[in-house]
């Protein structure tokens, strides 16, 4: 059924600190069962592909800090599908690490590369079309992003501007545009010419080491020197050495916006990157006053509200409305969901204060 | 200096459930720290009764539950200061017991009884009056409750009338009155012929038994045929026995309400039951916001809040005002200040969910 050149990359190295403090970095997000359903981000995002492609063919690449947590949530992975970055270095060294490492075992590979952390609904729609997508990628020169039918003005994802003309599948990319103010959100909106990037590329191997070749030369050439050793037991010590040369760069930034051959496949599915509280709010299911609670909650005359507490502590919450109240470990976060912006500078405060704190 | 036929009462066997989550079944209110001075309400109490009476004539009743907490915190006290009730009867059998214990060591005994749980200002100011309020005591046969003069109309108090007329330090008093309405509460305070119920009494123990001989026979009766075992190897074992056979009764209703000997003194000190988040957020020093704060806090547009965390959590708070946020163990409370009168059924609900939340 699956085909045996489809390959999978899961990026979880991430920390996601717009969801402090439940998202921390010995515990980011992808490693909650955020929405309650009884299984982490990354499990969800992993049975989410094993509908795509072979299971042996699924590969996550996180962070060193974080193998044991994959290796507890996913014992269906052998340790070589389990890539562990040194450092941080953004999204172009991380995808190079897994296309460099794929192009060695299978030269004919086709592969999606997507975040650990994001909500998809309709599972079987996200993957008939992620396999169409990468049907049509395997026989093209091209860079796929997967874009989001918007639903609202949203400030808070990047927007991909499409030819409304081009009749394919692939359809041709425009413009990739940064996270637009409200009002340049409703333009993009009202026009019908944009759509959300999700942060999904889909593409074929050669086309993407093609695409490091020209547009981050530098890159490749760590990467190419390397590749013979990225498989097997000399892994971990090639990727040390080669990380510490990488620069950090964004592939959105290093690749997308320079490539020629750059398409967008238009879904139709729920979507949500689950980046920050509100986003966790308006993804979760409410009571019958508009809240999200999860925890031992005792509630009364509350409203609007997004409670998430550890299940051993009893909580009760008279009066508030339109409030996170979140706990994790050793942080109690209390805040109007309106100046849900400001967490970001929540953790730089907690920061100072100690590390233990974020 | 201080008389050897003084003696210190300290009741210490209650709750206070409207201070919940912070006061709880195992761990009352007095036995913290409660206003960050760096001893309990029950060591400041103490220390307070050791400037009116010779240590080794303090004597604290409680429960047995709480006997570990007491030796811990009062190291000066001998085992034999340390009155434990095997079950609550509320305030008569708890001052029955102390009476009949120390009549039968002193005769000639004058005590003061007073809760454990209180906050006083000007120590020595209350050490004066309380003196000079036992001498006086000592010489006459007389019930003396200590008078708070009233600041505000509260209705969280019992109210006394007395005699204004009355020129001697012992007041007559004319009537006692249970909590008021706030109408009520704002006329009894514009009268001047009421003072606040500080629960504080001062007698001699010849007096005291007199008083439950003709107001409450049943239970004089009980104590005093144990009166021989108070004291002394046998004295648990009567205990248990005497208090199977108590009612529960107070000793506001059970003899201060029905006997005519009774008076007053009247103090100006600064005084406060600290029953409640109110009277704590009222008794405890602000910020310029403000803010009652314990704990590891960070706030941000948050004003006229009482919040009381654990020091290990750090805790966030924006855009509050007018809450009480208190955790304590297994327990977080967030409630309108306004709203504290409701805490006492936030305990029922919580005791519903499990006893160890309560």
């Amino acid at each position: 059924m699956v085909n045996k050149n489809f390959y999978a990359v899961i990026m979880a190295g991430g920390v996601g600190t717009r969801l402090w403090p439940f998202s921390r970095t010995n515990y980011p997000k992808q490693f909650h069962d955020i929405l309650g359903t009884g299984k982490s981000l990354l499990q969800q995002t992993i049975a989410r592909f094993e509908d795509v492609c072979p299971t042996e063919n699924i590969y996550i690449v996180s962070n060193e800090l974080y193998r044991d947590q994959i290796k507890e949530q996913l014992p269906q992975l052998r340790d070589e599908q389990i890539l562990l970055e040194p450092i941080k270095r953004n999204t172009a060294p991380c995808i190079a690490y897994a296309c460099y490492k794929i192009v060695e075992q299978n030269p004919e590979a086709t592969m999606v590369v997507a975040p650990a952390d994001q909500v998809i609904l309709q599972e079987d729609d996200f993957a008939r079309i992620v396999r169409d997508t990468m049907e049509a990628a395997s026989k093209e020169d091209v860079l796929v992003s997967l874009g989001i039918n918007p639903s609202r003005p949203d400030t808070g994802y990047g927007y991909i501007k499409y030819d409304k003309n081009d009749p394919n599948l692939l359809k041709k990319v425009e413009e990739f545009k940064e996270k637009p103010p409200l009002e340049l959100a409703q333009q993009y909106l009202d026009s019908g010419e944009y759509v959300w990037n999700a942060g999904i590329f889909v593409w074929n191997v050669q086309s993407i080491i093609q695409a490091f070749t020209e547009h981050m030369p530098e890159l490749h050439q760590i990467f190419h020197e390397a590749r013979t050793k990225l498989n097997g037991s000399e892994e971990q010590e090639t990727v040390g050495q080669v990380y510490t040369n990488c620069m950090s760069e964004s592939i959105d930034i290093g690749v997308m916006e320079k490539a020629q051959n750059v398409h967008v496949v238009l879904c139709d599915f729920d979507w949500s990157d689950l980046g920050t509280w509100k986003s966790l709010y308006e993804n979760s299911e409410k009571d019958a006053q508009g809240n999200v609670i999860s925890g031992q909650i005792i509630n009364h005359d509350t409203q609007n509200c997004i409670i998430k507490m550890p299940n051993d502590k009893l909580v009760v919450v008279q009066g508030m409305d339109n409030f996170i109240v979140a706990e994790f470990d050793n942080v109690l976060l209390i805040c109007r969901k309106d100046e849900e912006q400001r967490v970001k500078s929540f953790v730089k405060e907690a920061k100072e204060v100690n590390e233990k704190y974020v």
